[in-house]
């Protein structure tokens, strides 16, 4: 705690990034001790009985709550969904806690829960418990909705942001940085020409598919808040390994690299919605590739990097004119309330 | 629908009296339709493979933060403890998503991240996952904590609030609306005497008690957001019984009868955080009763009332003068942010 007396929570805390990281390692962590949590992979594996399950949640707050591609309600519920499904887990239960701004549109609500009603059929996940509240006008920005969720182990694989190793290759399934360029696009009234939407979408078919394929899937990640940087970043910290990534083979669309050169922000640290990252022994690149480039959410799917060697933790870009930069962590994304 | 068109949220909609209850009945329940959420109880009951868990999930938006007896974070953590036990589970794993306003003192972060681990202790249930966001000032009041879990029902028990039945008895734990009334005299600044502080307490050893005791509890729920007014008002509804209440039998301090006399508060519609309303065959209360009086937690249960009948889903409450009035549901309860 020493590190934090007499602060103030900062947007930066809610990044993503090493703010976050700081204040969960040095504040949360060591009030909630336990080895589930010291896990830190996006959901909990836990055990019931003989049973492995995964148990995850997450809180919405993105602003605006309406953005092309989808809204703060599918975004919900697709959020928890691919966390549970970052641990190999089929997603079977979700539970939704709402806070919501006293004068709160009753037609936004319903639309919102519309969309919740489809990304919960879409993804084969039931809303089974749920929670509302409301908050007197200005004291919130319209709503907030968490999501947590239940999802059971089937196979017996071993996922686990610490078990990256040397040799292992890593596949982005799909074109990054579209969620959090569309929301600060839609937010700023940016007028971008193309098409931008967010990739908000239920990944828990193609990992289980992936799973099917291929029984040693070391790591599996969905890039959020901070972008591949952020989970790049941990893998190599959770594995201690150092990772080499090849710029010009992570997908990105033309008109989302121009935003991001435009506005320099740096795509790679920019949140994604419904695409994963996945680390896999050489031997499993080829069946991987082939699960995602026959399922419509991976399509574009390519190997962008290789686990190099296990000295430092760090992750290593090298550009396509030979040069080499060191992909830090981002302190905070300066975008808060992408998600 | 129809019957929100072009409507707007108020604060009346999370109060847990009717205007909650229509809210989640005509918008939410039909949009999330499946059996679990039908239940209607304070946890889905759900199954993983042979095993039978309960699931649940609250938010806390309690204004103050800090009060007699505790503060949001213990609140949070026996809030959702407790609505598992409800079922007759044992808790097991709880999730804490965060979201906390940018200027939020980190001092006060820590004392409720150590309230809430000293009460995760004290219920014996593990935080194994988390989610931290940061709203910009102004966007949200302080902080908001959801919490969700999970616990396993170990017995072969069926606890619902539609098991109500003719004949059974009603049982208080002690004492009501010491919470309710706590928030309101502390946030309103009134001066009151009187030891007054919140009953938060974690519920689930006295529930695994109980249900070792006397194995045809038909129901249990704790009696939050409009008091045992809302609870057994539900039940009614649920069992289609019609309950008496004997008034003069519901166990209450002095100085909170003074204070509900002073401010014209309806006691009975008044939040606690540590008690539960059990329904159970008359066979079963001195066993229940038995439990309670020997449990720190319940040393002033009592028996407060009687399913009297299956005609109509009401509840009478009788003056100790020979009165009979009507206990309908409330509508709000005139006190946003009690929990």
């Amino acid at each position: 705690m020493a590190m934090f007396d007499g602060q103030k929570i900062q947007l930066d805390h809610g990044s993503g990034g090493s703010a976050s990281h700081n204040l969960i390692t040095e504040l949360f962590l060591p009030a909630f001790d336990n080895p589930f949590l010291q896990q830190m992979d996006d959901s909990a594996q836990l055990t019931i009985g003989k049973h492995r399950i995964a148990f995850s949640t997450d809180t919405f707050v993105v602003s605006p709550i309406f953005f092309p591609g989808g809204n703060i309600g599918d975004l919900a519920i697709n959020g928890t969904v691919n966390d549970i499904a970052m641990s190999g887990a089929r997603p079977l239960y979700l539970s939704v806690g709402m806070v919501i701004e006293e004068g709160f549109s009753m037609d936004s609500l319903n639309i919102i829960l519309q969309s919740m009603k489809k990304a919960a059929q879409n993804a084969g996940v039931m809303i089974v418990t749920g929670d509302t509240k409301v908050m007197p006008s200005n004291k919130l920005d319209g709503i907030a909705i968490n999501t947590s969720g239940i999802g059971v182990i089937e196979s017996d694989c071993q996922i686990s942001a610490n078990r990256a190793q040397v040799g292992d290759k890593i596949i982005v399934s799909g074109t990054i940085a579209d969620h959090g360029i569309t929301i600060l696009t839609h937010r700023d009234n940016l007028m971008i020409e193309g098409d931008i939407q967010s990739d908000t979408a239920p990944l828990n078919d193609l990992v289980l598919q992936l799973i099917a394929a291929c029984n040693d899937i070391h790591v599996l990640r969905d890039p959020t808040r901070g972008g591949i940087t952020s989970v790049l970043n941990e893998v190599a910290h959770q594995s201690s390994v150092e990772i080499e990534i090849q710029e010009d083979a992570v997908p990105i669309k033309p008109q989302i690299s121009a935003c991001c050169e435009l506005l320099g922000l740096d795509p790679f640290s920019i949140a994604n919605e419904g695409k994963l990252i996945a680390i896999v022994p050489e031997s499993s690149v080829e069946p991987s590739l082939s699960v995602m480039h026959n399922h419509p959410l991976a399509t574009h799917a390519a190997v962008i990097g290789t686990i190099v060697s296990d000295q430092d933790p760090v992750v290593y870009v090298k550009t396509p004119i030979g040069g080499k930069r060191l992909l830090s962590m981002p302190v905070g994304d300066q975008m808060p309330r992408i998600c």
